[in-house]
């Protein structure tokens, strides 16, 4: 006979056991993971002191679990930040089996290098302190760069929002002429990828000229591509201030374009960019919830898909062992 | 189907296996949790060479197994402290999935600060060799400060004796009127759980001044709080040499104390705590089994209650995953 | 000869280089360090970006520095502790030889230990990722238990402000008959420490009753020691929202107490604090600037003590290697 | 006095000695930079067992010095990388003070995420092994992404190649219209940069398109931007096989291009790039000499650059604590 | 009832699933062992990209499973041992719940003490690379010096091909007069034991007299032990380029021996040991497969035995939380 | 101008500065390196308390100091060793720049691997727990076996008393015809260096035959080599009983002999070693003070060498960066 029982030793079944939590930042999401999963989120006690400092207790054992933490890490970022590290600590010291991570939106990931010297890598610090705090795995959504995955010592699984986007996309505008637009150079790729999801359609960004003495001060920009008549996509991973993004609606327009159609999958949003968005000339913007979107934020022409049957699903083959890659297109 | 099975692979069933084991400084203890689990100790070969060296061998496999390793680390405290160390290296190399130190009485406890400079912090110390021998976990009873559990980078279930203790003086002493004392400054904050345990009853402490240019002479100890006529308990975590506790018993009476009772949970006992208790005027001595108790550190007014089916049911419940928090009165 | 200079290799000089940081949280504090030392605060760049992540950079080179990064973390305590992080990232990727954390108030150390199950050691995990960001020693004033120090992998030196605080209640209340008060249980050791400083005063706390079966109620407040017509020093390493000590003060009034003084070290003062201490009966509240008091905190009997020249003449002898110890009393 | 010397110790003065070390890849670049320095290459005992295995051993003592280990990764990669793993360790062991490993070009760079599921991240994994055998900081030139510098934990300096290449096309192209161009869509921000150097010339970048069902089938590539008439200068941080390059170049004359020159850092020219580039209609192609280029790899129309001057610049500063970011333009 | 589900949580059985994988430096191994184990080698991608760099890649998930990456480390050692790293690391980031590295060969053995200052010592050097890469665990035949295992962080299963070997020595000499020869004085230990195995036969070695001012250099040999008349079994670890081998065989004729046979488990057998031992007097060289034999480096007297079963059978019990020791004779 | 001080920084010159410890176990030699040195060890607080626990407290500060601490590990060793452990804690939360651990004999040594399965490596561990405590670098005297070197994490001194053995055996026996004697198979090669060392003499061993069924048991020994008439030289790294050594002295003069000394670094002589080479026909036992040797382990043929000249030339090397190899012989 194989395995072996010593006198004595007492052997039990091993199970494993998935059980979802939540940060605060945003708890509809991970509700609406719950419902996916066909199970609650489990309570947790989670509050601030009067002079700032957080509080997190779990409200029954989390012994053994494969504990899924999820939270949206949205302004104000520092502090959700360190509830997250303060929950993996205590699941840590509740002796949780495995802990992931689920980030739909990864922090500090447009800090993932050094820009100029004596600066941090806050996406790497981000990674650091996870696994210092006990995080054994992350899940994460559209990093701004894919390179920050190997920032994390260990699994990482990372999912793409463009399925979710470009199924609406087609479904919305397939019928009109379309071009991709990368806003800016250094997004070339992801709009390219974007040409191939749609059957190879044209493809133009912005280039801007920076003053090689003032590097922060952009002195032009120009569309390269395309555009003349078109119906353009803007893609890009977030929104944030949308100033970006709403110049290079305007310049697109400037130069021809039909129409233009905004799509990312982070919505910060930051202020002013609901004014600005809804000012613009852009006919639609489309974007998933992988953040909150409080009411003030919302505005006629948004539309927001829902980023929580991804998650579902990739937290469902992570519990199983079964492929994250094969679910989601192969690229991670 | 969830899960997958890849042509080719071996799929087996994965179950869990609890082996028990002991290192020398109390094996009794270790037998009396056996009893309590149903199960017995895994016999392990250790002795020690002629130039003082330690060797330790188990003498059947522990592959993948859920080890607990139980040392009662009494005197010589370097000797035990170092076997439990060969015996968790033994065990990572050996396999185990998962070693949990099982330390009735964590040793340099006291020492878990600097008190002055250049001082090691002995009982971090203490927890960072466990971790670096290849512990997993830690399961203790009653620290001598609850920080120290943060010492440990992983789980550590932290059980109390006070149920216990408090028990047995409930049922002998609760028809007198009690006072719970500390024996010091420092433990009064453990004397009023007590207090709240026993349904409200007076708490006073031994106040001890120290000349500040000499600062480890005291100078005189006085009683604060209200000890006449009652009969006193007197709460410390462990009985070293008893110097403390005899000193406090002295006053007490001399400050109009009916009688005076002694409650601890680690009888460390060290020379010549016997020769003073036993020629105290304490009544009773109560403690239990953390430690061992040699025959000539026992006398007639000295009870020992055993902490063995605490530790049993900690253990059953750490290995099925299940709330040791519940279980243990929501302390840890 | 002793020493060696192989052919070839370029010998230099090897001086060490002392610069200080400062965090946003309080620059106040560290140009007083700096001006106690002579020397200036070195200029960085921080500052939030619109979606809440924070950002630094030094203006100028670290390289091979002694850096000592002062921030004292006041709220927002997780924007404080985040940007602490992320500023000793940029010292160590920019070089600096070594880096210590200068925090006057360590946070989250109330939460040193769990205090029920599944919750985290929050204080432990604050020096892990100080640790893991690259901190190589901390530096910091009256931790609220001691055993935090243990936390750190690496040097910290401890303060101790009782000095400054004292000096102060000598000269003023030195001539009335004192009485040392800890607001409760947990405390008594530290105001024992008082009256050996304050030469043998008598010794008084606050004894709260809990109902066992609502452990976090407290039915009843009683004073324990001697307090009648006496003036009574309130000593606690914080003030928080100042329940605790008000109502210290009440009972203590209550008890036949003559006057009642408060001193503490941190003046977190989160609301209602000013409120409450100003229309309590306490005659005069002391504190240290290891925290910054914004006007609205201020009030008529606040005395607030500098705690500059303590951490000026510390860091001097850190950089130095002179002896800490020595200077501030051998307590640390 | 400051500082303190106790009785019966040694006090010396604590001198820093530049050693400078070189692997068997390519000694050529390592003497270049000790001539820029006016030091010798420390001698080093290297060979290959007949077995396989590489040994090395320095032939004085490195106790003590700060050791620069350079060694130019080519091929066989595997080969020279592991030989800087046993120099690294050799300098730890013979205690060497700091360690810096200056990469002239990074090995694995390309695999710097998981372009589909399980692969390895190769590129944090060198990181991850140079940190592990002892490396205390990378200094490296034309990081494939610049994310790759959070790699490694621990400080990188990032030297960029830009300005020696472009001042060499400025001196030779600069009279004529110039256009930059990415011969890919993830290059597109490098060459924005060079636009930005070569006072804001157009851009351009070839837009490959792929069936998405088939990824790795690029099934049709186009220029997008303005190139008709102009000289094209396509910037690429490496030439590896040439493929790429090559077909940039014939798409561009195709489009209307009036010439082409190719501007790379890295030339791993591997097989078949110098039949192809020879071939090619490029005029031009300018490196740098990060990687050594055999006699048979060399052509007429190929001009290499010395990269060691910047190199023993930046050592220089490391040595010397100086800036690394004000010398090479602030970039890292 | 034992155990908890808490309300909404999903639990599942958590079964175990071992998967063989193979590292291209010599498959035929990794599929005898498949064969005997019942199972395929799962199928990976590996290849060498034109510049040297290598590339890895599994076509199945791995995750959760109990990964046995095989990998014989022959030459070109650093190319295999680099790919087997990446293998780990690849596994590891596709979550693989257990990896165990089973080389057959260890690598840099050799190299596991500085002979002389400013060495490397390799053979610690691998084992902290691999578990830098991510292995959990070493499963490897008959190192050079036992002392290795304490190399490596975790559990080391060190098996002895010597029953394979003596089996087929016993058998085919059994019936002669038989000496164990150690071929240098480092290797008595290891002849020793084989005396033991073989019933208790003579032993004898091969004394080396070095000049001590030229340490390499061997000045005589001499046999040390009862030879003449005997057929010797000269017992190696491995042989590599043959020369000790074939000098003892020459010295132990010369010395009167009847016979030499050598048997060696590790069969490097680098130039020009082929012609060498096919030259020599020797009458059969048995070796077994644990690293590759390219058709020109067999010939006729070399007998080469299948370390296959062995190792498959280690590899079930590891799975199987078996007894390595019970099974392999109680040396590891 | 090189280097940079930027406005408002102190620099100071940076020196370092040696301080030398002793623990208890054996101050002698630390005091005898102190001379040689001409420095005085610094005082240092050290003394059990009742229960066992060892406290250590430095006298005064060891900030910045490059301190090397003392211990010669003889029984009780775990009370030793873990008091170096307390030490190396005490230096680095003191702020000692570097710590070198001087263990003129280190402890464990023999346990360097399984010799069975389910054993410890004690060495490792010990070589480990050292690193946790501290430890930056080792410096010891003949290990068991010099792989024990590759199981720290850092720079090891490994001094050889080879030279300081050998040439009193040569004054005092080199006119006499030496065979050098290894007392086991494994001490072989140890014995052969020493031929070298003296001028190429004989070589010998004594040959154990073990039951195969019973490891343990040793059935018969055999000398092999040429010892009739001769003077036999026995070399081991240690004597710990003296059974192995006293056994091989009995076969030696049964076989021939005209004399046996016995040469030995570490005098560990545990009962009966006194007794037994006290009674045994060994003319002169030869060993150095590594470790103490009390008045009753001393006996008329008993010749004790210092080692501390040694060590404090290679403690002086290292604090002067100076070559260790050079002086010793090239060995380490």
């Amino acid at each position: 006979m194989r395995g072996r029982q010593p006198v004595g030793s007492i052997v039990a079944e091993n199970r494993k056991n998935l059980m979802l939590f939540s940060g605060r930042a945003y708890p509809g999401l991970a509700n609406e993971i719950g419902e996916v999963l066909g199970i609650g989120v489990t309570e947790t006690t989670a509050y601030d002191f009067a002079g700032g400092e957080t509080f997190v207790r779990y409200t029954e054992s989390v012994r053994g679990s494969d504990a899924f933490i999820v939270q949206s890490i949205t302004a104000p970022v520092n502090k959700w930040f360190m509830e997250t590290l303060l929950m993996v600590d205590a699941a840590k010291r509740g002796s949780a089996k495995r802990i992931t991570v689920v980030l739909p939106f990864y922090p500090y990931a447009r800090q993932d290098k050094k820009h100029r010297g004596r600066e941090p890598v806050s996406a790497r610090l981000v990674a650091d302190l996870l696994k210092t705090a006990g995080a054994n795995r992350i899940l994460t959504v559209d990093l701004h760069t894919a390179q920050i995955q190997g920032f994390f010592d260990g699994p990482v699984d990372h999912l793409f929002a463009m399925d979710v986007l470009a199924g609406y996309i087609e479904k919305a505008y397939g019928d009109r002429p379309l071009t991709m637009v990368a806003p800016d150079s250094g997004r070339v790729r992801v709009a390219e990828r974007w040409t191939d999801r749609l059957g190879g359609c044209p493809l133009a960004f912005i280039h801007k000229t920076r003053d090689i003495t003032a590097p922060n001060q952009v002195v032009a920009n120009r569309v390269i591509g395309d555009v003349v008549g078109r119906t353009c996509i803007v893609v890009d991973d977030m929104i944030d201030t949308a100033g970006t993004i709403c110049k290079a609606a305007d310049i697109l327009f400037d130069s021809g374009a039909a129409d233009v159609i905004v799509a990312s999958t982070h919505a910060v949003n930051s202020d002013p960019a609901t004014e600005r968005l809804k000012n613009s000339r852009i006919r639609e913007v489309v974007v998933t919830n992988t953040l909150p979107l409080s009411p003030e934020k919302q505005f006629d022409k948004l539309t927001v898909l829902s980023i929580a049957p991804l998650l579902a699903r990739a937290i469902r083959e992570v519990f199983d062992d079964g492929s994250v890659t094969t679910l989601f297109g192969g690229l991670s």
